[in-house]
């Protein structure tokens, strides 16, 4: 379905010269899958093939199975809510000018979707002998396939007999994201070397809770996006998303009953409840630019945070491990989760729409008071505190409101200032992980919060 | 605060002299406050004496108190959603020309607050002889004083920092409501002889979930009213009710996880799912005249019956009884729920607005396709099977419009036959008693069956 968009016949033909196939790897969420797909994308012939997805978390597990289907998978490069590009072994051999050929015969212009794809080879070949970006490849691989396990759960489990339920859920769920919350928690078990299955179902269970959260915010924000499609208030309407949150919330504590640990069931309900209470304190902060830095960090404490600290949490609990080993997993994720919406809120200012999976400035047309527009006021003078104060009741939403906004940003260094906030929450969250003893998964929750900061460049 | 309301100083005085004095009691909800309430409506001097009150559940536990206070109180008489009021002994010995009399001096009108407070007197009066009418005065009298530390459960836990959450849980809390549910709880209990309080919190966390459920289904059904009150979405905004709907669900689960029952939480999570999908399915049936029987029933089974059934049955875990016991309560609760939502839907079409709390014909003009329409529709010829297509379909809203549904529901006697159904399942509800040993609670489970029916007439 992506392929539509990405390729039209005249371009595939061309790169068929050049000895490239693509092909385009939809929603497939099974790496089982991949020995099926393969064939369709030119079989055995072709030097270089390439698949492009649509998101990031389908495509690791698909290494495993390389030999099974013929492709030989060495690089992968991805930005989070972008396509992603995996290119086939020899394809970094491709000469600079056969691409910079391509251009010019597929008339590319900028921006259109094959003319990013070729521009991310580009990067990716150029990565190869640059310093490391951090990235959460490490921790996708390290719970790859477990994943696949979780998505399982969460397929199965969004499920019932009334269809529009796993319509409006699957719009969202197989619609992507990172899973970053059910991805913490196999990972924090991986830390722990835990070697159960729990914590699978557990995982799922988180991610109902996220789901119902976004769907629930969208209808409260009013969103016309999430994750780069039409959120699913705008489609199926907002009843239908209050509601198949409730089912999804209800599903989840139905998984940990299954469960049957009553430690997990008080950490995940209280998180619940506290989601909740920061979503009530968010609404009404909402357009009061008197918000103090205090309260925005209570709300995002309670808002993002928890969950976040809940999912490290738990791994702890199923694995059996000491109270300190659960308090610093949950020390981790809630520093991690704060530096994640800290780099969330400032991405807000200077997204281009595309990356974020949502429009650029959305925070300032609902006059959300976050910490770069507390910044900017609380060092602005008289006149751009009005402008503050009026742009966030909303009656200067404007796109040049936007970009005078933005220029007071950058005058009031309020971005970096609050990335520099981000970045000691990051090292709090990597401090927490001290009494873990060093492993490839310590390594990866580590990275994972480097690339929670480097997002924002 | 009801009091001026209901009775100006011309109204008090001239009561005074016919030997009635009258107190008002409002929201009070301990009996213990009575004691300090009674001489400020009077002392000893008075021969007779009123209590108006708002809620029926308020006045029953009062009843303990009488011998301390020197109200003696022996007759009560209530309309779900209407003030109470309650005869002092000699009350019924007034002579009827002395009641006609206070019509004529007051200069009542037919339908004001004061006329309809007589006139249930009258009502009351009359009962005295006649056979007896069905209520729920028996349940209520058997479970007031544990109903007591319900409600102070339900207003310690939904307590939050922030304001917003106690403030709007509290409009649709404290204003009222049967609280049929955690009543129901108490009296199962009450049933097995369950000595313990572990079902007080869990009482609480039902009747949070039912909240919640509220809070979600005016936002998304529009409503303006709600147990006689502007409904919350209203007064706070769509976005505070559904968030606020998520914290006391999400406390609902906190306060189980406290009990520590992981049965007790698989009822309620699961009953949570189906009340969710049930909602969603009646969604999906608005406005759909070619709604089946069945599928309503299903409807109705999951978004009424699937609470009350766990309400029910959670009373058997904590007493620990056998599973069939659990399964008795449950089938009692199913389908009392069940009849409970077929009068309901009944009622929509002939209640008066201050009756039911909520306007006439909401289901109507919500285009809600409920049995009585069902049915009428059935039996319709071609245009009148026309008009309910229409009308569901939000094409005919207008007063005559209902009026013409109205006859036309007489017409085929739908309403009449959706009562008849009623009394099938309050039978079925009444018969699942049947392995439980006679009792004053029994009796009162099987009243408060027939009263959910008697509503109606």
């Amino acid at each position: 379905m992506v392929a539509d968009h990405f390729v039209n016949d005249e371009a595939q033909e061309f790169l068929r010269k050049i000895g490239i196939e693509i092909g385009i790897l939809g929603q497939l969420s099974h790496p089982l899958d991949l020995p099926f797909f393969a064939p369709r994308i030119g079989g055995g012939q072709v030097g270089r093939r390439l698949i492009l997805a649509d998101r990031l978390r389908d495509l690791e597990p698909l290494g495993e199975h390389e030999h099974e289907c013929g492709i030989d998978i060495v690089d992968a490069f991805a930005i989070p809510g972008e396509p992603v590009v995996l290119c086939h072994r020899p394809f970094h051999a491709v000469p600079q000018r056969d691409r910079q050929a391509a251009y010019h015969h597929l008339h590319l212009r900028a921006g259109t979707p094959l003319a990013k794809a070729l521009d991310d080879m580009t990067a990716t070949i150029h990565q190869l002998g640059a310093a490391r970006t951090p990235s959460l490849q490490p921790m996708l691989n390290l719970v790859a396939p477990e994943m696949n396990r979780v998505n399982a759960v969460i397929l199965d489990r969004m499920q019932s007999e009334i269809p529009l339920i796993p319509e409006l859920a699957g719009h969202l769920i197989a619609g992507g994201g990172k899973r970053m919350r059910p991805m913490l928690t196999l990972a924090c078990a991986r830390v722990l070397d835990y070697p159960g299955d729990r914590h699978h179902k557990l995982a799922a269970a988180v991610e109902f809770i996220h789901t119902a959260t976004l769907l629930h915010d969208d209808v409260v924000d009013g969103s016309d996006m999430r994750r780069g499609k039409t959120a699913a208030n705008l489609i199926f309407g907002n009843p239908a998303a209050v509601l198949v949150g409730d089912f999804l919330f209800s599903r989840s504590f139905e998984l940990m009953v299954e469960d049957g640990s009553l430690k997990v069931l008080k950490i995940l309900s209280h998180a619940s409840a506290v989601i909740a209470e920061g979503e009530v304190n968010q609404l009404t902060a909402q357009r009061q630019i008197s918000t103090s830095q205090e309260k925005y960090l209570d709300i995002i404490g309670s808002k993002t945070a928890a969950l976040f600290a809940a999912a490290c949490r738990i791994a702890a609990v199923v694995a059996e491990r000491p109270e300190a080993d659960e308090l610093a997993l949950d020390a981790y994720g809630r520093n991690l989760g704060i530096a994640f919406q800290l780099v969330d809120d400032a991405i807000d200012y200077v997204s281009d729409g595309e990356t974020m999976g949502k429009d650029a400035g959305d925070d300032f047309r609902d006059g959300k008071v976050t910490l770069p527009v507390i910044l900017a006021h609380s060092r602005g003078d008289a006149e751009e505190k009005k402008f503050w104060h009026n742009a966030m009741l909303g009656h200067r939403v404007s796109a040049d409101d936007l970009a005078y906004a933005i220029g007071l940003l950058r005058k009031y260094n309020a971005i970096e200032d609050t990335l520099e906030r981000a970045r000691h929450y990051g090292q709090r969250a990597i401090d927490a992980l001290a009494p873990f003893p060093a492993s490839a998964a310590k390594d990866a929750l580590v990275e994972a919060v480097e690339f929670a900061i480097a997002r924002a460049y």
